[in-house]
């Protein structure tokens, strides 16, 4: 395997958690391509977008595949916009623990825990009531907005 | 300006920093987007993908400029796990503080004063010697193969 492709984890993927789990609650399942809902209390509107086949990093896919896995990203985005008006969507993949392509995406508010900071920071705050409660659509319909946008 | 392509930032253009200044070293200028290099001395290998236009989403985009934007993350992804083999490569789009469009493309090592953890988590160690005397090459010559892939 070329340098510049091969990936720098001694992680075989039969041992790669997103190779054998779905890594969060099934919302959509596409040929190539899978989105789920992590459950995290104080991000409940948090989604990650999961590439089937294990690749490590973004630039292992062709030009076209890469392509859908974004606009699969940017499709869960919009719905996060329409449904949520968060103060900012952000995405990223990392892939540190992981190293199987994977995108978080992750509707973000002023009055989160840890805005304006990422997610993976030092929390800045208490949040009461629930981050849940505050949503103005309940997860499920969230999920159904998302399942609606795939069809 | 429709609901779900709206900025939720009270943030004028002429005060967001991204549109007034380069937002770390200039190393690649193109009519849609630069990249530049961040100076973080725990991080030395570490890019911004600026859109030099002011949109907050990567969904604000056309298609075309969306897949521009990210052949250029991609680029220098490659440039990075050719040059120097890191564990892993991270990508984000948060833009939480500054909401104009940019991709962080950081080379991540297990060596990393953050490693597995987000570079905006908590340090697990002390690095000694320095991250940049670590890498394979110096930061000029990361920097020219940077530019020599968007030639």
């Amino acid at each position: 395997m070329a340098a510049s492709s091969a990936c720098w984890f001694e992680m075989a993927q039969s041992s790669c958690d997103l190779c054998v789990r779905d890594g969060g609650e099934p919302i959509v399942r596409k040929d190539k391509l899978r989105i789920v809902r992590v459950d995290d209390a104080a991000f409940p509107a948090f989604y990650r977008v999961i590439w089937n086949t294990h690749v490590c990093e973004l630039s292992d896919l062709a030009t076209s595949d890469r392509q859908a896995c974004i606009e699969a990203v940017v499709t869960v985005e919009r719905v996060l916009r329409a449904q949520l008006r968060p103060t900012k969507i952000n995405l990223a993949s990392l892939g540190n623990m992981v190293p199987h392509l994977h995108w978080h995406v992750i509707a973000r508010f002023e009055w989160d825990s840890h805005f304006p900071h990422p997610v993976w920071g030092v929390a800045q705050r208490a949040v009461d009531p629930s981050p849940r409660s505050r949503l103005p659509v309940t997860l499920d319909g969230l999920d159904l907005a998302i399942r609606s946008a795939f069809d």
